[in-house]
């Protein structure tokens, strides 16, 4: 019998925890180590999720990977800590340099090759040199701006122009998210905010442009990037924010990549509170000039949090399975849903599941 | 420098022809030969496509497949002769013992595993000793109602009941569509067309419930399909069709595939003209329960022939690069328009490009 499929989880914060509470749902496949700082060292995973252990082992949060990775010799490490490639270079290198597959929630790893090749070339060199493989996904880069993208053009024969637009509501969340996308700012406040880099916004549309246009065969010429402030006419209230008329509801990213001179690829992320107020539909857009073309939409918009914890724990089988290297969500077999048991899904190829 | 990528089109109906025409625009790829019966055989490509040759060779249309594929040395063949794996199965077992990729655009060679388990391990067995690889694939199946839900539910967490549909107008297609799929015909003339097999209707829907089955790790317990005739109680007329009110606009198959005693897949495919007259929109629709739950419309629909012939030509780079065996959609990284130059998609370790 083949034993589980053996995962530790770097970073355990919303998304890793996230992924663990949904691992657990999961058959043929066992949280063996999480790494985190902090408050969480010494404490049980199964005690901060406030959930039973029942049968399993337990698992102490432990702040050393390497000890982790040695001791538990998993197959994959989702890795949950960075947004930046750079920043989450060293840590990628220490888990695949211990031979273990990696799956990054890092919006830039989602495709590393737009803005940090280098580390991109290294990454891929270190991953074949051990003989494993490593991607970054997620919803948004990952799924709904880019490879659903590419996959719809999979039944075009021209594409002229692509527009990806996800609209979400910024309602649910708490008030560090309200404080970060500048809910209730003034005009001015939202835009020194941007100036002094305390107002991040959406990252990932360069990786999402690059993606696309590499999936199609497009040399992107030109790549631009916009951050404004949505401001509200009238007063909006969310359970943990709140924009007078004439103040910032939310922030509206745009981004454009020319092919050819022209303007071949736009992406549009609005987020705000309380949308519907002014007549915005959430959800996620696709519009495809070309031959046929397509208007889809997915109303309302994939939740990004249960979407990116999702997509990472949903890649396990496809990342274990790869050739060793690093890989981006264009280089595998599309994402699912893994409703059965995880083992299932492992190719016999791999042979890393025999005891 | 690399040479272009050689293609031979088995098959010059509307499917085949469209494919040539499409590679005719496309860059780094050749049709080197095409395979086709009747009146076709000795007549240019060209002249049959009504197309420019320009600078490119000619290529007479051909009766005698092994002649072609020793004579041209292709990299892959489009067949585009038949919708059922066991037909086809004689025809893609001397293409792949060639030692030339294939794509088929036979309906059940999308999965072959539903209905012909035995022939598609076959096939793979026969790929393998040849070291070629070979897929099924087009719009439906292959795309619109299979690939595309699964794609979908990666960024789930939890997948309930799915129900792919697939809305279209037959106004735009001739008199043989008509007569095959009923316009037209009273309900009893409907009925009998039905029972003695001249109305066929959509072929695929046990290919998509198994693809999207196994893509999750569902086992399909049942699955049992319908085919009903679209009575309108209006007179419709297309430019090919009428049907009188109480009369046969169209047929609507649906299937329902069971996985652990409930109906968890429903497909749903009305063909008909005119839907817009009784107020159905046309669109490709996707439906799933979970978490998070998606809603997703891409209207109006695909355009079914010209989708099919895009699938089966974005393809060529992936079943190139694949490894030998017999592929479905699910093996195989996202399917996307081909918009560069072909050779840039081949993968340097396939190698097949050096003269």
């Amino acid at each position: 019998m083949k034993r589980n499929v053996r995962v530790v989880i770097w970073g355990f914060g919303a998304m890793g925890s996230g992924m663990a509470k949904m691992l657990l749902k999961k058959k043929g496949v066992d949280i063996v180590g999480v790494c985190a700082r902090g408050q969480k060292i010494g404490k049980s995973m199964y005690e901060l999720l406030e959930m039973e252990r029942g049968d399993r082992p337990e698992v102490i949060i432990n702040p050393d990977i390497e000890k982790i990775l040695t001791e538990t010799n998993p197959d994959v490490c989702l890795c949950a800590t960075d947004s930046f490639t750079k920043e989450a270079f060293p840590k990628l290198k220490v888990v695949l340099e211990n031979k273990v597959n990696v799956i990054s929630t890092a919006e830039e790893m989602a495709y590393p090759y737009a803005q940090d090749p280098e580390v991109a070339s290294e990454l891929d060199k270190i991953a074949k040199e051990n003989g494993v493989s490593i991607l970054g996904t997620g919803i948004n880069p990952g799924l709904m701006m880019d490879l659903l993208v590419l996959c719809l053009t999979g039944c075009m024969e021209d594409v002229e122009h692509i527009e990806a637009k996800r609209v979400n509501s910024l309602s649910p969340f708490g008030p560090f998210v309200m404080k970060e996308q500048g809910v209730g700012t003034t005009v001015e406040e939202f835009e020194n905010g941007v100036k002094d880099g305390t107002l991040s916004g959406h990252v990932g549309f360069a990786e999402s442009a690059a993606m696309i246009a590499d999936g199609l065969g497009w040399k992107i010429e030109k790549f631009e990037q916009q951050v404004k402030p949505i401001v509200t006419t009238i007063d909006r209230k969310s359970p943990f924010g709140f924009a007078k008329a004439g103040d910032v509801a939310g922030v509206s990213m745009t981004a454009q990549g020319w092919v050819d001179g022209d303007v071949k690829i736009d992406l549009i992320h609005p987020q705000q509170i309380e949308p519907e107020m002014e007549g915005t539909e959430t959800g996620d857009y696709i519009t495809i000039k070309g031959n046929p073309a397509i208007h889809m939409a997915n109303k309302p918009e994939v939740d990004g949090g249960i979407g990116t914890i999702a997509m990472c724990v949903n890649m396990i089988p496809h990342i274990i399975n790869a050739d060793a290297g690093l890989k981006t969500m264009i280089d595998l077999p599309v994402p699912r849903a893994i409703m059965g048991d995880f083992r299932d899904f492992i190719k016999i190829e791999s042979n890393c599941l025999k005891e």
